[in-house]
This record gives C-alpha cells, sequence and structure tokens, in this order.
C-alpha cells in the first residue's frame, strides 16, 4: 500500500523535474509513511518527510523518534541534533544534493520556510523550492478499498448516533447537551475521534452554518441542524440532519422540500467525468429557482476521508473532474438570517457507472 | 479587556513603524477581538483581522458573518465578495493606504501569504509585509486578573479528574479506556473541550513523551503516565502525573525522586527577572547529575493560557525574562527505552515576590 502510495509520488517528481520532496501536513505524512503523530499546533511541526529518488527519511525530535520507527518501517528516522528542526531538514536536503524540492505550500508556515532556506543559504547551498501543489492531496481523494471499507464503518457509526438523536429530541436538552451526547456515543461506540466539533444548531442559530453549540434549548416547531461527524481508524464521516421538534410549520416543510430536492439532484447527477463545479450548479439552480439563491452561501460539498474537509471540493470555483472512487459530501442549505435554516447531507461515493449513495440509514424527516 | 489589548497593539505598531496588522492566528484573534471561531483546518482561516491606527475590521466568508459580529462588536465585519479570501484581504489592505504591514508569519502559510501579495501586486500596489514576530503571544504570556481565575478553575476540573483516575487505576481499564474516561469527565464536569488529546501511557510506552493511548492494560509495578489538561471558558490547563500499580519496583522509586527534586528545584527557582533557559538549566543539572542527562529529552515547560502551549518556553534555547503573572508548566521527565518513564508537571504562576503553585492538589505519590 505505502509502497505503491511512494511509487506514485516518485512518478510524480520524476515527471516534474523534482529529486526531493518534504512532506509536512500531517494526514499526507501518514499517508505516505504511516507515522500518525499529529501536530501540536499548526507550528509546532512534529515530523518532516523527505523523499528523494533513493531515500525515505522522517526528521522528527526525540520525543517521536520511537513511533516512528515503528510506525514507518520503510523510512529512516534521523532526529534533530542540537541544530534546531530547520538547519537539520536543511542539512539533510543539502547531504541528499537536491538541486529541485517540492513543499507543501499550502501547509508549511512562511516562518518555518524562510529559517529552512536561510539555513541552507549558510551552508552555501541553493536548493530550487517549488509548490506541491497538493499532489498527495490529489491521491488521497481517490480511496483503494480499504479506505472504502474504513469510511464505510466511520460513517456507520456516525448514522447509528444520529438515530439516537432523533429520538432524544424533545426531552429539553440543550444544544451543548445534544453535541456532548452525540461525541459521547461516538466514543463510546468506538471511533477513535471526532472528525470535527459537532454542530448543533436550533432556531435562529440555525441560521449560521458553523455555530457552535450553545446552552439554549431547541423550541417546538424550530430546525435543529445536527452535522456531526466520527473519525475511526483514522478516517472521517460527516453527516447532516435538520429535524424539528413537534409539528413542522409549513414554510419551513417549503423550504426542507426545496434543500432536499437540490440534494437528489445533485446527487443523482454525479459520476465519473462530470466537473465538481458542474455538480455545485445543479444543486444551486434548484436552489435559486426557488428564490433562495443568495441564501446558499457555501459550496456544495467536499471530499473526505483521512480528513474531514479533503479534495476534490464541489463548489462553484473549483472545477475538478471526478473519479471512481472519490468519495464526496452532497450539503446544500438555505439560511434565514435570525430565523433559522436547513441542511442535508450525505456522503457518496462516484462508481464506475454513476454513484453510491454511502448513507444507509435515510433519516429524513419528510419522506421523498 | 479588549480596548486596553489593541491599544497596546497599536503603540507596538507605531514604535516599529508599522501601519497595518493582519492577525490570522485564531487565539490571537479571539484574544484581540472576541471572535471565537476556530479554523477547521490551519489552511482554512476562518477569518482575518486588519487593525490600522484608526480602523479595526474582520474579513471572513458568509458563514461566520453573524458570529463575528455578535461577538466583535468593536470591529467591522467584512464578508469576501466573489473575489476570493485573498484578494478581499488584499483589497481592504489597499483601501487602507497601509504601506508597511505586519503579518503572523509563523501561523500564515507559504501559499496564502503569496497569494495576498500576488493580489496586491496585480492591483498595482505595493505594500511592505514584515513578520509580527509573535507580538500578540507576547502579550498573552502575561494573564491579567481574569485570565489567572479562569486558568485555576481550569486546573481544578484537571485536578478532579486526576484524583478520580488514581482512584481508578488497578480496574483493569486500557490506557484507551483510561483516556477516555478522563475526556468524559472533564466534559462532564464543565470544560468545553480538552486542551490537549490525553497522553495515558503505561509500561515501556511512557517512554515515549507523547504515547497516544492503546490497548494495553497497564501491568503492576510499570509507570502509567498520565498527561491531562481541559479547556474551560477557553483557557487550559496541563498536569502530568506518574502512578504505579501496586507496589513501585525500587528502581522506579530512586528516578521518581530524582525527577521530583528536578521539579521542585525548578519550581523554587521562578521568580521575575530570571530567564527561561535558566530555569530549564536547573532541573536539567539535577537530571544530569543523576546521571540521566541524556534521557531528558524536551524542554522544562511552557506557559499555558488560551493556548496550551504558548509563550514564554522553559527550554535550552529560549531566553526570555519571567514577568509577574506569567503561567508556566514546570515538567521534567526522564525515558529509559524499552522500559519505561517518569515525568511530573505542575503549573507555576510568577509572583511579584517569587512564584505560586497554582495545582491545590498533590497526587505525588511519594511523600516529598
Amino acid at each position: 500500500m505505502k509502497e505503491a502510495r511512494i511509487e506514485k509520488v516518485r512518478k510524480w517528481m520524476a515527471s516534474a523535474g523534482l529529486d526531493a520532496f518534504i512532506v509536512t501536513e500531517p494526514e499526507n505524512r501518514y499517508y505516505l509513511s504511516g507515522f500518525s503523530a499529529e501536530d501540536p499546533i499548526p507550528s509546532e511541526i512534529s515530523g518532516f518527510l523527505l523523499i528523494t529518488e533513493t531515500e525515505l527519511a522522517i526528521l522528527t525530535d526525540a520525543r517521536y523518534g520511537e513511533q516512528a520507527e515503528g510506525e514507518a518501517p520503510d523510512f529512516d528516522v534521523l532526529l534533530y541534533g542540537n541544530e534546531g528542526a530547520c538547519e537539520t531538514v536543511a542539512r539533510v536536503l543539502a547531504e541528499s544534493g537536491a538541486k529541485r524540492c517540492a513543499f507543501e505550500d499550502h501547509h508549511l508556515s512562511v516562518e518555518t520556510f524562510r529559517a529552512i532556506s536561510d539555513a541552507l543559504k549558510e551552508m552555501g547551498k541553493s536548493v530550487e523550492f517549488v509548490p506541491a501543489r497538493r499532489c498527495v492531496e490529489g491521491m488521497r481523494a481517490v480511496k483503494d478499498e480499504e479506505e472504502i471499507e474504513l469510511i464505510r464503518e466511520s460513517l456507520q457509526l456516525t448514522e447509528s448516533v444520529m438515530e439516537e438523536v432523533l429520538h432524544l429530541l424533545g426531552k429539553g436538552l440543550s444544544e451543548r447537551d445534544i453535541a456532548w451526547f452525540t461525541e459521547r456515543r461516538m466514543r463510546e461506540t468506538g471511533a477513535e475521534a471526532l472528525a470535527f466539533p459537532p454542530i448543533v444548531a436550533s432556531g435562529p442559530r440555525s441560521a449560521l452554518p458553523h455555530a457552535s453549540p450553545t446552552h439554549r434549548i431547541p423550541g417546538l416547531g424550530e430546525p435543529v441542524v445536527i452535522d456531526i461527524g466520527a473519525r475511526k481508524n483514522r478516517y472521517c464521516s460527516d453527516m447532516t440532519r435538520t429535524f424539528f421538534l413537534g409539528q413542522i410549520p409549513r414554510k419551513w416543510i417549503e423550504r426542507y422540500k426545496i434543500v432536499r430536492e437540490a440534494q437528489m439532484a445533485a446527487q443523482e447527477a454525479i459520476k465519473p467525468g462530470i466537473m465538481t463545479d458542474q455538480v455545485d450548479r445543479i444543486a444551486r439552480k434548484i436552489i435559486e429557482d426557488a428564490g433562495y439563491g443568495d441564501l446558499f452561501g457555501h459550496g456544495l460539498g467536499h471530499g473526505v476521508g483521512l480528513a474531514v474537509h479533503e479534495l476534490p471540493r464541489l463548489r462553484k470555483s473549483s472545477s475538478t473532474m471526478l473519479e471512481p472512487n472519490m468519495i464526496v459530501t452532497v450539503e446544500p442549505g438555505i439560511y434565514f438570517k435570525g430565523e433559522g435554516g436547513i441542511r442535508l447531507e450525505n456522503m457518496v461515493r462516484v462508481t464506475e457507472g454513476g454513484f453510491e449513495i454511502l448513507n444507509r440509514k435515510s433519516l429524513f424527516i419528510l419522506e421523498d
């Protein structure tokens, strides 16, 4: 598995005229090496992969050395000396003789990049740095069979918790109580972590697509947007449903149907060869035609895998061709400021002939 | 509170000849504005603060607009147009007339920085960008009274959970079970989040300072390192104890005493005016003299506040003068590869006359 991935990276390097590649994005590190350390904060990098035509190395500090050796047997583990991380990276890079090195410019901070560059200059070495243009993220967008199975398991876990939530509504719990319930149940049923902090937003707060849960208790007839996801065996899932306590007011029935219609139309359009912005367009058109175009202020969806937001992006400004075994969310929403919102989100796999909805439970409150 | 902080930032800007400052680090954003959104992933920035001599603005996208308005009343909230985030930042910066702008080079990615620079160039504007050199982090290192109170509360919560863990050992739970127990109890007793993923490492795994919990069940006479921290009302705490099931083998008693001695000596040295590397040196010397210098492979401690790792750093390579109301951890450790490790961590406040240990419960297994 890892060998095939490294092989692919080296082919890309050869075709792009690169003789080295520094990988720092934590999921990319794991994907290519098995080294699973996370970065405590973005500016604290727990390890650098250095890939050349002949070498595979992890540069890390003493705290992670043993872990790296155990998890990444194909890689040489080199610990930073007293010289510091960036100086070690520069030295090892210089020793490899590399002239043209890719780096992850979307992950590496300006400070770290400059420190590595400056250390090379001080050694009198000149290395040309080239942005990797999300090479590894592009590979990760297409899942292999094992990954698909892990994502299915992760989503099943999330769905079971979502079903529990449905039975919990109306018991007087606050948004925070419900959020904590989802988190606790995910962990108790086998998730090692959340894919992201749960969104539980009721009434006017559901008009905020990324609302943090508050002490508010959902009231009768109000939308309650629940957007949750587990991480199990490293793979993420992501699912949103909008529920109501008691009767659903007529205006919300109409709005719900529009979002659901947009979701289904987009799902059905998914197949190899279609462009991501086209899929976004199909959902957006339905919402626009209903007069709510301005109220759908985010993209239609995103890839899910080791990260909960990954490639490809389904949105207006992203034009990627869908390929078999990409896995994406389809999650249109409309948001009425001060009043509330509706969002519905499934996970969909691109198949050879079209699409497969990975969700097993419907949990939509209106029959289609 | 926020006004005083902005005032301080503007004084720094004036003294450094800066007419604008872009703040992107999430805790810094919160500290200066109250806008509490987190970044889903480091390369997805949920908002940019723009501070000039006369303006205060948050640039964000439609998903966070309402939240920003509610949380940061002193700031104008400007949504990205169709032009995209970096282009909006560049435009607003250009419109402000700024010529010399600070940015957080330890946080901003090379990609985002280049996109903003390129957008300015396309507009024919020239702005000189200057690293902010952790200006806001430096301010955050010294806590005000409200912050000290919040940190005390956060640590008390963590200590209560640590005490529960002590009573739980020997019940056959695995590292992962114990980790999940600490997480669940923190959340149930008022933490909104963990400050960091719990470390529960037993036997040989305790030789890994940053071990992830496994299904391993701690055995008799083995060290169990528990390093946990809550986040409550946004403020973090951080505490480590090393426990043993049953009798403590003689060799571990000796090692434990050395770590504890190093910790106490360092704590007692803390006072305004002492340098961070001096404090590290005091603990390190004791461990070196005991013959274990090579086995203490990390720094002695770090500041704690909105982030669990913040300034100042207590380590060999960091020379900062301690000031009253800085709050730092003191956490020496020694690690025997393949065998196990000991780490002990308190939180300490620098007072006008010396130091105050913020921990209320001892929970050391050997009397001093």
